[in-house]
């Protein structure tokens, strides 16, 4: 029998990788499945829960003889673990990564990539609340999108490979240059995350007699407003490591459009403010009636 | 019979209004209920639904023969109102309001008020996305949380009787000096609804590309964050217009915060990002642990 993936290399068992492997699998579209990790314990409940038929803490073994080699370890390992495995591919490879930032990561792995082997860059929007290999499931990518960030360079039929991988755990496969797609992430996720995080910390700064009183009284629109700033975070301080330009850019604006609203009640400007607010109403309400049929929630 | 309140005038028969009264008279504790609104729509529904007893489209006519008056208007109508039907109230009359800012409306109304008749400042925490009579219902305030504000010169047995009809409702009753209510309720309220209006406006400012791919991927976190962003545009231009100074005052703590974490970010600094979202994370999941018992969305 001859599968659609030969030898599938998942370096960096977690909730992605986990779900990928469990999503090819349950479809027979992959032969054998090798994990690398760093913890033991994750390898051996990936191994218990038949997420991966081989298990190795080493990048280099992971890899030999993978024609497909998913990187979903943190953002800032990817690089590193491409350098560190990419003179152990074998011929015909193709390599992608999950990273929720593209434009350092493709145009790296783009240069250390041999002849022969080629590195499509990916990006499935599937964050959850949970992380690891215990969280995993087949349906995580069901619904979801999935961000490919071919660079001029990137060769096609491998990125078509990719494609038909994301799609065919129910994902839906969009392309985007790689600088793109770092815009679009730290304005629709970077930006919302970064905000819930200094909102908490502007709270958690008063002084202490105003401080226990609002903490008393902060809940419900709190709970919902902040909920994404219990999110890692060492996964947020890499993004922002991976990201800076486009993020720096965006919180710019942000602060801007702050200021803005600042002035408007300092000069008590009834119209100006009614205008800010039906504004932002108008667009919230259209965004979410034209997006309601997609879950894809771009958590990170 | 003798009723604990024998005649209720509601002064803006809403959401809060309309579940006061309803909540009062489940309980048996109100003898007449007489309502007022500019609406005759809202008149109507309020009249079917037995919400009021009596309806009438004027202030001084409503408050003829009271013994307690609830003023649930928007907040910039709550003085203008007290101000009119003042000369129209019944000796040992006590007024009341539900209003989400207090420092200007009980400085006013403390100064309207005719010997013996008494003001208390009261804000019942307990706003719904959906608004009018229509949405009104008895049990809106179990569970919930009401501020009362008293000042230096409140009538002490006044503020018991209210605090009383607020217990009555289910809802736990706490006292804060006005100034600091609207301290709190700016932190906890205000500035994420602000921060959350923001946020969605500097989307739509955007260029053009960018923006339209923005939009298509701001589902999920973006629709937690920006719930908010959907209240009634005119109700938050009235808060800003009454909060000024405290809503000025938190906004520019938020953006002093956010430019730290844009200086962290500006200069790679990882530990000092790692140490703000933790430093938050922290935070905000003892903050919610606190209160998981208590519903009292701080909506407005």
């Amino acid at each position: 029998m001859s599968f659609f993936i030969k030898r599938l290399a998942i370096i960096g068992v977690g909730l992605i990788g986990g779900s990928l492997a469990q999503s090819l699998r349950e479809q027979d579209l992959v032969g054998e499945i090798v994990g690398m990790a760093r913890s033991a314990n994750t390898l051996e409940t990936a191994l218990q829960m038949k997420v991966i038929d081989r298990a190795t803490h080493s990048l280099t073994e992971a890899v030999e003889g993978a024609t497909l080699v998913v990187v979903a370890t943190p953002v800032c390992s990817i690089v590193p673990s491409v350098q560190q495995f990419v003179p152990f591919l074998s011929k015909g490879a193709v390599v992608t990564d999950v990273g929720s930032v593209k434009g350092n990561i493709v145009h790296a792995c783009d240069a250390l990539m041999p002849e022969g082997i080629h590195f499509v860059g990916g990006h499935p929007i599937a964050g959850r609340e949970r992380a690891g290999v215990a969280a995993s499931f087949a349906s995580l990518f069901q619904g979801s999108r999935t961000i490919l960030t071919p660079s001029p360079t990137t060769h096609l039929p491998s990125m078509e490979l990719v494609r038909l991988v994301w799609e065919s755990t129910g994902s839906k496969v969009e392309t985007m240059e790689p600088a793109h797609h770092d815009q679009v992430l730290a304005a629709t996720s970077h930006l919302p995350h970064l905000m819930a995080y200094s909102l908490v910390n502007t709270l958690s700064d008063l002084e202490e007699d105003l401080r226990s009183e609002v903490f008393r009284y902060a809940a419900g629109g709190f709970r919902d407003f902040t909920r994404i700033a219990s999110s890692d975070p060492t996964m947020w301080r890499d993004i922002c490591l991976e990201n800076k330009n486009a993020i720096i850019g965006i919180i710019d604006r942000y602060i801007a459009t702050a200021n803005h609203l600042k002035e408007f009640i300092g000069r008590s400007d009834a119209e100006a403010m009614f205008d800010f607010f039906s504004r932002s109403k108008t667009t919230r309400d259209r965004v979410l009636a034209e997006n309601k049929n997609l879950r894809g929630d771009a958590q990170r």
